[in-house]
C-alpha cells in the first residue's frame, strides 16, 4: 500500500511526474505541481485520452472550446479526450498541488 | 467537471457503484460505503487487475496472504492483481467512504 501524498521532495524546482501502475491500456500518474504552470507559449495535444482528479491544492485549466478557466479543486475530475488541447494556467502558489491522471495507452 | 464526493444519496441500503469512464483497457468506478463491507462467507476474486484509491472515510481489507487486516485511510492506494483474492472487513460506520477503483479490462 502507498499514499498519494507522501514521498513528496522538499525541493521541487520542477513539476513531479511519477508513474503509479501501468498496465496494457493504461497509465497511472502522479503529478506534483508547487506553483508551476504549463510554460508559456506550450500546451498539451495529446494522442490519447486522459482522465484527471485533483486530490490536494488547487489548479487552473485552460481547455479549448471552454469559455472561461476551468477551476479545480480537491474531489474534481475531468476528461481530457485526445487531442483536446489543454494547458495549466496555475497551480497553488502556497501548498502542493497533488494530481492523479489516468492515460489511456490504447490506440 | 465532476466531483467525486457530490451526487451521494441519502440513503444507501447497499453500496453504490457508478462508472465514471469507461475506455478500452479500462473502466474507473466510484463506490460509495456506509458501513458496508463484503457480505459474510464473500470474497472477491477477480479475472482482472484493479487498482484501489480511497478518498474518503476508512476501510479494512482481508487480502490473501497478508497478516493482517489492511486498514485504508484517504489518500492510501493499493493494486490487487488478478485472482488476488479479497473482501472488505468493514467500513466507517460514521462516515461515508468513497472509493475509487480502476479496472483493467484488458485479456
Amino acid at each position: 500500500m502507498d499514499h498519494l501524498l507522501k514521498n513528496i521532495p522538499d525541493q521541487l524546482p520542477d513539476e513531479l511526474f511519477e508513474t503509479i501502475l501501468e498496465r496494457p491500456g493504461f497509465k497511472i500518474e502522479r503529478i506534483v505541481s508547487r506553483g508551476h504552470a504549463t510554460p508559456a507559449g506550450q500546451l498539451y495535444d495529446q494522442e490519447t485520452d486522459e482522465w484527471v482528479l485533483l486530490i490536494r491544492g488547487s489548479a487552473g485549466l485552460w481547455i479549448e472550446e471552454q469559455a472561461e478557466i476551468v477551476v479545480m479543486q480537491p474531489g474534481d475530475h475531468i476528461f481530457l479526450p485526445a487531442h483536446c488541447r489543454h494547458r495549466v494556467e496555475w497551480t497553488d502558489p502556497e501548498d502542493d498541488t497533488v494530481w492523479l491522471a489516468l492515460h489511456s495507452t490504447s490506440a
